[in-house]
């Protein structure tokens, strides 16, 4: 309770949505949803904004800080304020098929496979996949795309043998369903994920072609045959600027 | 292409997974999972770690980063390491509620508003909830903690005149559900939420007593009654350290 109430103080009056800084902020972010500012399009100059609102500077700069920190807009130095490209809601859904889900958006998807190798079971991943502790696992390490922006950089465990030429097909097809089919999985889903905030390493920074400044949702989830069997263990970092995960409960 | 083949440059030959430090990380997170290092208990020194490992401080201290990145660990300047107090899982379900959840992890959980507000809908509250824009809401600031220790901090606006005594039953329950059954909604549900990674504001940060400088998880979410009306707009800030969303698919 004495927390509480000691936090409580550092609180404004008036709650800060209410405030003009997160009104203008909603009413960019409306904007940019309309379609008013397109992805990619530079904002007009602070001193623009602050006429247009008839507010000060500082106001509009709280404003578009805030924006910026959601992902919704991104800052060129020296070059101004531009809508971010490919804000977009990835569903959490339990068929997540990356080819599928950027076609229905409109974009061109793809899968590369950017690193390969057989390692042995940690604990952890053995315990994901129903496997020995130190028993082989196949290791890819998967940028997922949409228009050659990297969306998602994945580092995916499969058990061997079971999957032996997954790799390959994988490879070859750009598609890790591909993989499944050509070692019987004909379906798959997805059993759960687990969801945290992350800065990112700088190799998964890399990747997402992001600064490491700029926070990171981290994705662990595992998905099962459908005989309910562990298939395949993911570790996935998605562009903090450039994805939000949404569920929908009534799926 | 060219941009993965380049981006995989940078990217070891072996994957980070099945390298020194990774699997260290490994087995302590397994270690913290199976209450070897207890929430709240120091890890041994850097030193100790890297004799018991057999390798140098400086692949500890990676591992331990790693750690901390993940908010299993917490770094206390001078003081040394020590593993994250609540650490803990929170399910993104379609019937959420505060206290049942932290009672079933065997935690004293409590609500307390720390600010209300009549506000004027933004374009974004007034589409979530479905009311037209400008029209009046309660807003309330509510701090979620489980044994005093803060886990979320949520600005939730809720339809006037509907709810017009929810502010006072949350007040003296402590309870969203209790506030909506004074209105007569017996049940209501999670309809979706949207999650992104975000550096927190400063009064975000305060509320839930982390620092500036880690990433928290944001949730924006709406509650709907048993006619699928909305009755709740929330956004909640995640303590980044602290807390993991997870999501059964099969749910």
């Amino acid at each position: 309770m004495t927390s509480t109430t000691s936090s409580s103080a550092s609180l404004p009056a008036r709650p800060p949505r209410d405030s003009f800084w997160t009104r203008i902020a909603a009413d960019i972010a409306d904007a940019i949803a309309r379609g008013v500012y397109p992805p990619g399009q530079r904002l007009p100059p602070e001193h623009a904004l602050a006429e247009q609102y008839g507010v000060n500077r500082h106001t509009i700069r709280r404003s578009l800080a805030d924006l910026t920190s959601q992902g919704l807009l991104r800052v060129t130095q020296g070059s101004g304020t531009y809508v971010e490209e490919f804000a977009m809601d990835l569903a959490l859904v339990k068929r997540p098929r990356h080819h599928q889900r950027m076609a229905l958006a409109g974009l061109r998807g793809a899968l590369s496979v950017v690193a390969a190798s057989t390692v042995r079971a940690t604990a952890t991943q053995a315990r994901a996949l129903d496997v020995a502790a130190r028993s082989t696992l196949l290791c890819l390490n998967v940028i997922g795309d949409a228009e050659g922006q990297p969306l998602h950089f994945s580092e995916r465990f499969f058990p061997l043998p079971r999957f032996a030429t997954l790799e390959d097909v994988v490879r070859e097809t750009g598609s890790i369903t591909a993989g499944f089919a050509a070692h019987g999985v004909d379906d798959y889903t997805r059993r759960d994920s687990r969801i945290t905030a992350q800065m990112p390493e700088p190799t998964v920074a890399s990747h997402l072609r992001q600064p490491v400044t700029r926070p990171v949702l981290f994705v662990e989830s595992v998905n099962i045959d459908t005989a309910a069997v562990p298939i395949e263990y993911a570790r996935t970092w998605f562009a903090g600027d450039r994805i939000s995960l949404t569920v929908t409960h009534d799926e």
